[in-house]
């Protein structure tokens, strides 16, 4: 599983005196981009090759508050890529191995005008390498 | 059903030219807030008197993209409510009626002490409004 | 002088219990782009003609708390405009007219390659509405 | 100089395509209490030992844009300390040494009243530590 580790920021924590959970969502993007950067597949180079890839769908489970003081680590592996989408699924840590989060996003490819593409298709070399990305390579 | 509508402020876009998907967990958050302030039962006032409500569990499914010059309505209502736990449903349009969203966020009660507590029990006058509220009262 | 009111938002707040500072700055923009799209220069119809308005300076100075279950109110004027460059002055208050925080805000115009550009020249017709919005017309 | 990098995040850019003005004051706080937290005074410990440190005043001087694909590195310096009040002074620069932001911050203690107190009256040895950050260590 590819991991991504960092501490919680003040600015995240809300009158609850918790993270909000508005954020968790942030930290997964966080997460996904750098497992995408440290795969040969970097977000700002696809975006620069005409290609976004907007959330379609997310899951999340909350198990555990997390505050600041706290660090957290995402688990994150894709688990499923058909050429024109995409899933990823994460658990959300905090420094003790205590289970924050569960999660699953769902993704599509969508040219600049916002129109779903294949990445198969537009970018047949960028579409071998995810094929690779399945179940792997972390 | 309760009806909350704003314009998209700047800040809420991101360099896809749209509104970044975690903004609409916060859409939903101001649209609850404003349905419990609006039935009887204020947020602030529900935290000064010792409970406060964590989201458990938060579903989204994407329709459309919105945009800086838009404004959102979010339909909400509560589809359960137990004692010591609800749901909420959503749909959240734009000013045209497009949907963007479908989504579905699950709460808890917790105490001071961020440890789960009854609503019926700790607060039981909030229990009895709360009970009203299911499927309705708008 | 140009109003901006709206409910603060929980998810505003941190672990202080109280609005996040850096939360502020993004209340001046909702007061800012309110003010041009009411001025007959909406913001959204400036990018859509190629020019972009950054922030080249911020000056703030608080004076109070807000948190949730609070209003606010900003009152804004345009103070100083070039032809190249504009200011905006700033003062935010709570419900009771309790002040909360007084700024300027300092802006340039850029074109979409993010250079500076002359908005006298660019888009005149824009020009000579800015030089009626200094000191008014609110 | 104290010294702290990190990754632009995406979520942290906005329409214009480049990082959304607001998000460089959540950097000075992340560089700051990275800062305390390094100097022997975390900041979560003076919150838990009852004194929170608002911030009094902002003046930012924005030099150049920053964009997803990007890190930047904020310089930091205690500037001012004086027992009740204290200054923080920063440069941001972006990967390439390029100055992206000028930025000075003013902050206090309060109480969990959130009234104003004397660190050297109720913390007497962080204000010793204090004491030793000005112009230093770093």
């Amino acid at each position: 599983m590819y991991e991504y580790t960092r501490a919680v920021f003040y600015y995240e924590t809300d009158k609850m005196g918790v993270v909000h959970h508005s954020n968790y969502v942030r930290w997964l993007e966080e997460a996904r981009t750098a497992f995408f950067n440290d795969s040969g597949i970097p977000y700002a180079q696809m975006e620069a090759d005409g290609v976004v890839i907007p959330v379609t769908n997310i899951d999340l489970k909350f198990k555990r508050f997390s505050s600041y003081g706290d660090s957290f680590t995402v688990r994150v592996e894709m688990t499923r890529y058909t050429g024109v989408r995409f899933e990823m699924a994460y658990t959300v840590a905090n420094q003790n191995g205590d289970k924050l989060l569960e999660a699953v996003t769902g993704h599509a490819f969508v040219g600049d005008d916002h129109r779903p593409v294949a990445l198969s298709r537009v970018l047949p070399g960028r579409h071998e390498v995810m094929q690779t990305l399945v179940r792997g390579p972390f």
